[in-house]
């Protein structure tokens, strides 16, 4: 496995209608409870005057009773959540290139990842040795002569069972149909190989290029009906010039693809991520 | 003046079709010439099989003979400069934001900025008094009832006069009609507050916050008939976070605007910007 | 003046010992005392288990019995303040070098900074004309033949009357003395044109330079009785390679030490900066 | 192995006292041999006036008579080399840590690294099974009683067959002895894990956090006889802030580490890096 978890740390997450005393409130119960801060976030967004809130804790005895005692205290409507520490449960699909996956494999390997990765699963067979090499599952599910829709049914039938928390695209280069997105909302991830909005689409390493671009980028972005629009979760770039040819884009931007996976898995598996409409709002 | 050029230096730009032994053939002509090469700078763009090379070097006699030396040596279509290294003369064009032109004005009093600024000019008045501590003349040409054409042609009258190299538009938001830009080809320069081509248009502080972006940037480039789709010159990007609001990632955008657009005039004023089709290659 | 605060926020600045409850009883007392709370942050150092809470709100009536009903609840020795969100009182010292202070002096000029200008006071001449531009008073406080105790006396007597909270050293050249600093503990900043500790004391470009370093950076921070090794508030650094001289170094660092200044100077200027033993706690 | 290097591909490198007409001459020797050149570089260091030039170019069909002319055309002294573009011969010291290895090997395994793992060799066993995963050898040489000399020979008996351009230090934390040193002059190359000269010697990252430098980086570098002062090949930094333990300093540097590392390699492997004094001129 991934990680080895602090058994007793938990993490208190709040969203709901800003109004005054929040933190007072829940940080009374926690006190109650004889629950000792480790880290306290919070964050209003002034546009739609929501209130966001991760709260670390040790010597949280009886979550259930800390919840519904904190969900008493908040205005109707309040999201409240809270979860032990613990690795998250997460798929990668991939198509055929290594270099995230590898990424992901050897800091799983070595409990760098703080996720349990389940299975890698892909539409190619050119990766099975790479995950067979890390004693991580490896699914082969090929296109061959399905719609898409019996192909999502395939990929569903063998990822539903499993029960991630998260599927993440880790250079998988199909396009999801909004059916199947609709069945994992907010829990599907890509990584696009472009600073986005910039590039948008297929070969952004090409469209860069040809744009004469002088800074290229990777973004990770929870997966909406819209392609390449769902909301960002970490970004990175790297300067580039005029001598790169796509193909030399293509390689510089595989370094920062990879790194700005990782750190948002890491995001995401401390539970620092929240949304924001179609913002993130992200606790680091 | 803003600068003090070193008086014996001289800069050789060559943008040619690619053959076989070019640089040996330029080199000679200088070599003979009794010049000595400070620095060289060659450049082959594999797509459209150009070539581009720039030497700096000092001890040229005779330029006129040996620019008609390597002409006569080049393909057909070659295009060849030889320029004293002296500052380029430059007139700004600015709405009301202050912080791009009182960057320029700061530099150019210390002599940093390598170019001399000939005149601000402004379709706003409340810069003049900007300007004017500096010494640098200042001139308000308004909207007021005119035309988009009358307008253009009152400036036009202006500047034309003054003999710029380079109108560099630090800030200047109203887009200039494809008339006025092909008076001055390729030698208008913008400074565009986002990270190019995301956030083409107006408002782009607005448009990233609301799409969440982790990064913002800044952009410099050509001017051309497509707005904000000349060749990129120089960009720069900084991290965000989503407590930014749009007023502060417009603060904080202004910081990298002003250095990208000081980068750029550095650039244009050494000569290490050529064009190659949408692109642009650097040396620097 | 340079800024025009919001009128009604305040900052509440809490250092002391940690101990359970510490957020529910401090944000007790703001809630009962009617002010809302705009922004939170909490940071309890692991070393040293010390609680840093900096709190932005408003509507707070009573500031002095707030202050007291929170000091009475933390743990002896705490330090509370609470003060009005407020321009800080800043007074200059320069050397002949313009590039920081000319940076200060135009975000002054258009309410950028944060803080108010009292005075740039230099033991050389030469940049009184800019202080002047923008109507800041210029003090000339040269060496002659004083010794440095003299010199020291004739500043302090020049700048105690000004009552600045903070004295920043915008390219200082000379070295503070002990007894000069103990009169303004932890209220003298200093930027340094290296990244400490790599190259402190004199010509860091120049020691840069020799070691071939491929990265060069700018500091910002408290001065101490040890010469470059106070609480660092913050750094950056940009690239640079074999082809820069120290002239270039030095012309490229400049860019990074204005950044880096007015960066520190804006997190001075709204509280964010507490010190931990040698090290800062930065709330941004 | 670890690349398909482009079989007609030559590169030139030329090191020699600075003197006029040197790239005519050389590109003349060149032109006239039918080689046509890719791309180019050249560099006069101002403070040694040495020349440096690295030309690619395919068709050049008698390497050893092009040299031998080049040769005799340059000043006494100069040092020239032509070797075919192919993957440097690499082997990998490394102790107990697996990322910059790890690293290394997922690159080599997919044809990205530009070098040919020879072995991986370590004072401990623990990453055998990582090395074996990949089908590069794995050597284990353990210190046990040996002294420090005894330990270095039986290193040396099992390197020096294997006849490897570069030894890399991938996290090899044991002092290599000037004498071991002496047998591989400038081909050994580090991975420090600060940004040097800021924290040379052990523990970088306490000795980052403990200062409270609000950034921290990685440097590669020559191996000489002074620990962590040889000439610096390539450097990165990252931001941090106060909440980093020496713990996450040490996470956060690995990811920087290893794309240093392998930059590094990259630089080495396309034969960029010159050495001029304790400095590098380095040709991207």
């Amino acid at each position: 496995m991934g990680t080895a978890p602090e058994t007793t740390e938990h993490i208190l997450l709040v969203d709901c209608r800003d109004c005054p005393g929040l933190v007072h409130a829940i940080t009374g119960v926690l006190f109650r409870a004889g629950a000792n801060v480790i880290s306290n976030n919070e964050y209003v967004d002034a546009e739609t005057q929501r209130f966001f809130m991760r709260t670390a804790c040790d010597g949280l005895a009886d979550e259930a009773s800390v919840k519904a005692e904190i969900q008493r205290l908040l205005p109707a409507g309040a999201v409240v959540q809270i979860r032990e520490a613990a690795p998250r449960r997460v798929v990668v699909l991939v198509s055929r290139e290594h270099h995230c996956v590898a990424d992901l494999l050897v800091r799983h390997a070595y409990g760098e990842l703080g996720a349990e990765l389940l299975a890698v699963v892909s539409n190619h067979d050119n990766l099975r040795s790479l995950a067979e090499k890390f004693s991580v599952p490896f699914h082969h599910v090929p296109y061959g002569s399905l719609t898409r829709e019996e192909h999502e049914d395939a990929l569903q039938a063998l990822i539903a069972p499993m029960r991630p928390d998260y599927i993440v695209l880790a250079k998988y280069m199909r396009i999801l149909s909004p059916r199947f997105v609709a069945t994992w909302p907010n829990r599907i991830i890509n990584i696009h190989h472009s600073f986005l909005p910039a590039f948008a689409g297929a070969r952004p390493y090409a469209q860069a290029f040809h744009r004469g671009v002088k800074v290229i980028g990777a973004t990770s972005h929870f997966v909406s009906d819209q392609l390449d629009e769902g909301p960002i979760i970490a970004q990175q770039v790297i300067p580039m010039d005029h001598s790169y040819t796509p193909d030399d884009l293509s390689r510089a931007g595989r370094d920062i693809e990879r790194t700005v996976l990782s750190n948002t898995l890491k995001l995401l598996n401390e539970d620092r991520v929240f949304l924001c409409g179609n913002r993130t709002v992200i606790f680091d």
